[in-house]
């Protein structure tokens, strides 16, 4: 690959890592990179270096027109490279709304997307809207929920080209912290998980939610008095997470297809978990989703200067 | 105070801490001591040492009789100085069931007191079972609820001397990964917290339990979209998740009297909670309770060896 084949930059930014492709005129990736430099372990005056270090290779020589890159995630936090205030929905998951900024380094232009933001309930996202404009690209007339399994896990109502509305809910957070940081930490080791006990965890917490911090407790007390396995131990604490979420989503679900864009193995388990309550879920890949929408973004910023 | 003077001692050895205090004849506390030796810090060997640096200066000469010392709490778990075996409920709180070390320097005996388990719902507790008791010593004839509240708060039905059933949630250890360690620490750093919103918090949960993971969410998304005040912050996150506590304890509080035992801040705030359900509550002092269990479980050795 060549330098002069890269016609623009995808990143998608998140808290704890960047990552970054680049792109042909045909929206094809020619190459990929990422790196730990994530918002979060960034000054805002550090973006711009830690960019470089990562696509140096993909930018023209001096003097050559400059490549343009197209962001989304928490670069455009308060804490990021630059903030790039929310749009509220209801509202296209994309729009002419972006955030430019103009680097020291000539080679490139940086495009921020701004991410949405709902007041009642208040809820906000960063980077979830440029997967789901990738989704409508390639579904243009959607009209259903698509939910976006993660450390904040996303689900939208999308009509007409429109985010509705969304709720997040902390469950990839919670899961990690209780997993790694509490007493849990010593019964639910495990590589692989019991997809029994996950489904009937799921099960439990959606009939009867009010239960959860007693029943996260049984899973330690379980392992110490009679010998849970880590495998149906660590099923059960993110099976009754999972089903705490689908208890808070209902009105999302309920007698709805769902579409998933997440990691696979995570998107997997609420595929799992929907279908035990008699919803459907398709799986789609979230790279390619957030790939989709930043060539939304491109072609977005090209219609305003052509 | 002269060592001559101590008649035993006291101590509660938690998983980050460990406490003693010299108690003279007619269990009055002579002096106390702390530090941050707690057992998840010690290898089963170094548990000796540990002691000895703590209450070296109340240790009677070489040759004269050996200081009995009394211990409860997770010293006696799997991981600790040796293993405890649990009492199964319904039991009387303590028993003539304990575990006795004959350490090294022979200026000490080290009895452990065993904790409770229950066999379903699975549940274990290392240290309550001795406050229970000594709240028992107080009032002998107490039928009736003990809440515990701290890491892992439990819910204890006490009756005719026994526990008769106990229920442990982990909404204290929640709590402290949540505020501390997710994203919500950028929202609910404060001191004090407004204790409006602490009860409206807990109301939403004690109505809607299932929507905990998306409410605790909303406590950053409307921290970013309206200013919510740290103080409002975490007295929500607080409310909501003692508020889930309340939700799956319904059966040990409601219509009741509860007895509290716990730091005295953190039992205020259960207080509160359980008084805007309408249900009323005496907060014990901890410590007293603690001493009051382990001098209970000192004249059920003598009365063994008189």
């Amino acid at each position: 690959m060549a330098p002069n084949q890269v016609a623009w930059i995808a990143v998608d930014w998140g808290t704890s890592a960047v990552r970054a492709w680049a792109m042909d005129g045909g929206d094809r990736v020619l190459a990929d990179a990422s790196s730990a430099e994530g918002m979060g372990t960034l000054e805002p005056s550090g973006f711009e270096a830690a960019l470089i270090r990562l696509v140096s290779d993909w930018l023209p020589a001096t003097g050559a027109p400059p490549v343009p890159v197209f962001a989304c995630g928490m670069v455009g936090a308060r804490q990021g490279w630059r903030e790039a205030q929310y749009r509220d929905v209801p509202c296209p998951p994309l729009g002419p709304e972006v955030t430019r900024i103009t680097p020291e380094d000539r080679r490139f232009t940086f495009t921020i997307l701004p991410g949405l933001a709902q007041k009642r309930p208040a809820d906000v996202m960063r980077g979830e809207e440029t997967q789901i404009a990738g989704y409508l690209a390639m579904r243009p007339g959607f009209d259903g929920v698509i939910a976006l399994p993660g450390t904040h896990t996303k689900w939208a109502h999308v009509s007409a080209g429109e985010v509705v509305s969304f709720q997040t809910c902390m469950t990839g957070e919670m899961f990690a912290l209780l997993a790694d940081r509490s007493v849990l930490r010593h019964s639910v080791q495990a590589e692989t998980i019991d997809l029994d006990a996950f489904r009937a965890a799921v099960a439990d917490t959606l009939s009867d939610p009010q239960k959860l911090a007693a029943r996260l407790f049984g899973i330690r007390a379980e392992a110490l008095l009679s010998g849970l396995q880590a495998g149906s131990a660590r099923a059960r604490l993110s099976g009754l997470l999972i089903g705490l979420e689908l208890a808070a989503t209902r009105p999302y679900w309920l007698g709805q297809d769902v579409v998933l864009i997440g990691a696979p193995r995570l998107s997997a388990l609420y595929r799992e978990a929907l279908a035990a309550q008699g919803a459907t879920a398709e799986i789609l890949d979230v790279t390619a989703m957030t790939l989709g929408g930043l060539a939304v973004a491109r072609r977005l910023e090209q219609g305003k200067t052509e």
